[in-house]
């Protein structure tokens, strides 16, 4: 089963997609650039949503929820937000079908267009802004501290799961403030949020910056940044966090009246994550065998496969796996007894490793006699015999481990692949031959980010916040820069 | 605050409007027909799902997640199924906006035209049937057991908040299997499910029954229901459960092999619950003081509220109520502390009466002096002095006796308002001046079923399970029956 698939370095892109579809975790649809996450898939996001919502409300947010159509007039409100969006959103021009009169199916029908057509939502800002107009009156009805889980949908022309899709699943924060200085808080303090989920969770290592304002969300003044490096040497951005000035308060009228008496504009962010994470958290660990699933997002953390011959032996076997299942469970621990007899271990062992299940144990009637069983962690493939006796604490502690595992790995991965240089031709060189994140300087113009992009496709993920200050010249320009930026080439 | 909603007595309709926006459960939004679920109400929606979730998932079903559109080939497929959606559905036709010639906003990019329309999903047995096509060979392969939780889309034409909507959140599960008398089990499984739902978390009593063909769902060859009765004497429908026949099958081509080695198409349900039930239960408990919320669904089930005048009583007060919270959240509890001093503590309490929290404790200096408390229920509006110690167990056995007393009193009010009728004169006479659920005989057509509805309003809500052989004559034509079905107006 997992030897299908085509191996990383023989083509990295048709390994991943073989792995989403194969592993279950989603496939494409029938409609263009939709598609269906599948239960296996799903309930890895169900696992990060059930994280990120804990995060959300230990900092004060609230759930709510917005329609999913805007008004075309909102989303013109805003003029550079409309330019961001206006050329890929999906949009309802009519609410009736009709049985087609040359008695072919249904149409649509004609007299039904609205007066006013509707977006589905890219992103939700304008909607939210207009509906924060009515709950704002005053200082004393801030902040506003909200979340939403919600399906959006913008028209990409080239899709791939997880990574790119017309539709995907995502959470957005919305927050109103009474200050400048409040609402840069909250874009930073949700950044760190979801720097510690992807460190803690996605076992993935981010680097935290601020994006150029070519990289800027369209309608922020600001937008911070977590990046993560992926297998293939490519740069993953895995979320954003956008201090969004007055600008929508300005857009959608929305003013209060502060504690002094003043009348001003309320100030905004927004943040988001979505199913994205899902392609990262692939391409950042899995291997040619299969998905690694750092054990904290794993659906199943620990599956137990039974061996035996005779029904003698696979009663004791069972006895013995339902044991340990039970002491397992206990600890919180989620576990799978694969019983099924219509499937041999060996097919069972692939199916596994393919779907990364972090621990597989087997027990057999040997295993019995020695009170042991054999182990084999998914990370590093490594097999040994465990007693019995005491396995739950045992795996308690080998699942922290495993989850650290991995990040080291991915954190020496990122080490190994992030270079400085000094010169463009080294830039380029170093593009081609090796990929990988790469610091270098940059005059802090528009015009050479354009250009470096034009020329070599790679982009400026961030400026980084634990940039130093070093004197230097724009490996572009040659003009003088204060301090390296972080280029590579991105999803 | 309590004091601004319109009593029952004077406007049942306008006391619903008025309870659901004041008390922070939901507000129209500027997209007709769509709105705005506030955080308190989705926090009541979050109580339901994670409910919900947990029983489809002790029945053993997966979540997942399928495309927001349908191919509108796809949609006209099954038959009775388009016939049933076409009139309301929102049609997505292009996918691009520019920027307006005349220089006014944007506009919709006619290059940008679909080559097929997509509809916006009212339900989506004909997007996951196309899937479900790519998932089935064998009987191996079966049963699946999908449930989904979702937006939809049904362009009504009369709106009301929760009631009915443009736009609604909701789970649909979708299911398949290998033989008829499964996929019946699955049916009755499920609306067994949303039964015990009802009745324990809902504190709702609901009648069991199957709907006549006039009521079933578009494309289903048989469809049960709950049906729960509110305190205006209307029946409101609480959950469907689909049996699908071979429908969607046969309108796919999902066939699979049978262990006996022959083709056969699969057989399918559908079920579902939506937002809806946050409206039924406003409609079911609350009075005219606010809302009355079951405790195993209220966000906040206690709230402390200090009684002070010096900042030394102040100090004082608020270290036993800090106390009292830890004790009930070691509970398991969900507390509020409401600490603040803008606010005085009768606002305070007319506030928490609005938003019905179930239980409510006021502690000030008298109380420390005497070691209690004041509590307060909301289900009875009755007051006590409670002895702080051992608060916690009172406390934790209080809210199991609240749930009680609202379910018993639902049920209370449906026994008092469910007549058996013999006539149709009667049958009008009741309608017309009691309301509330009506058993009578009815002759098995349709004909007789519209005619009433015409005549009354009032709609066969279902044939109970519980229906108990009778001989009689229907109410309107006089024919024979064999057994009382439940009519009522309905929501």
């Amino acid at each position: 089963m997992a030897k299908e698939l085509t191996s990383r370095a023989e083509n990295y892109s048709q390994w991943y997609n073989d792995l989403v579809t194969k592993a279950d975790l989603a496939e494409n649809s029938a409609v263009r650039g939709c598609m269906v996450i599948k239960p296996y898939g799903y309930s890895i996001w169900e696992k990060m949503q059930s994280a990120l919502d804990k995060m959300f409300k230990d900092t004060g947010h609230s759930n709510a929820y917005f329609p999913l159509f805007i008004p075309k007039s909102f989303f013109s409100k805003e003029a550079s937000h409309v330019e961001g969006f206006a050329k890929e959103c999906a949009i309802v021009t009519h609410y009736r079908l009709k049985n087609d009169p040359n008695g072919k199916g249904v149409v649509v029908d004609s007299e039904s267009k609205l007066e006013e057509e509707l977006i589905v939502r890219p992103t939700s800002e304008t909607i939210i802004w207009n509906t924060y107009k009515g709950w704002i009156q005053s200082y004393r009805d801030l902040p506003i501290l909200v979340n939403q889980w919600a399906n959006v949908v913008r028209w990409e022309m080239r899709t791939r799961l997880f990574l790119r899709t017309a539709e995907f699943l995502w959470q957005e924060g919305h927050t109103a403030h009474a200050s400048e200085k409040e609402a840069l808080e909250e874009t930073d303090r949700m950044l760190r949020v979801y720097h510690e989920f992807a460190e803690k969770w996605l076992a993935l290592p981010v680097i935290m910056g601020r994006k150029t304002a070519n990289e800027r969300f369209a309608g922020a003044l600001d937008t911070f940044c977590i990046e993560g490096l992926m297998q293939d040497g490519k740069a993953l951005q895995a979320g954003t966090s956008h201090f969004l000035g007055q600008n929508f308060a300005k857009a959608f009228d929305v003013k209060f009246q502060s504690q002094e008496g003043k009348l001003d504009y309320v100030w905004a962010t927004s943040w988001g994550v979505s199913t994205r994470l899902i392609g990262a958290l692939v391409m950042a660990h899995s291997d040619d065998n299969g998905l690694v699933l750092p054990p904290k997002l794993a659906p199943i953390q620990v599956v137990i496969v039974p061996i035996y011959k005779t029904d003698e032996e696979r009663t004791k076997v069972s006895e013995a796996a339902e044991k340990i299942m039970k002491q397992l469970q206990d600890k919180n621990i989620s576990v799978k007894f694969d019983n099924r007899d219509t499937h041999k271990p060996g097919f069972k062992f692939a199916e596994y490793e393919l779907k990364g299940i972090p621990v597989r144990i087997a027990i057999g009637p040997k295993d019995l006699e020695k009170g042991t069983v054999e182990l084999a962690r998914r990370d590093t493939m490594q097999k040994s015999f465990v007693p019995q006796e005491g396995i739950e604490k045992y795996i308690e502690q080998l699942l922290v481990e495993i989850q650290q595992n991995i990040y080291q790995k991915a954190l020496n991965y990122r080490s190994e692949h992030t270079f400085k240089v000094d010169t463009y031709d080294e830039f380029k060189k170093t593009l081609a031959e090796k990929g990988g994140f790469i610091l270098a300087h940059w005059d802090g113009t528009s015009e050479t980010e354009d250009k470096i992009k034009e020329e070599t496709k790679a982009t400026i993920r961030c400026i980084p916040f634990d940039q130093k200050q070093e004197e230097g010249k724009c490996i572009y320009s040659g003009k003088p820069s204060k301090g390296r930026v972080l280029f590579a080439v991105a999803y």
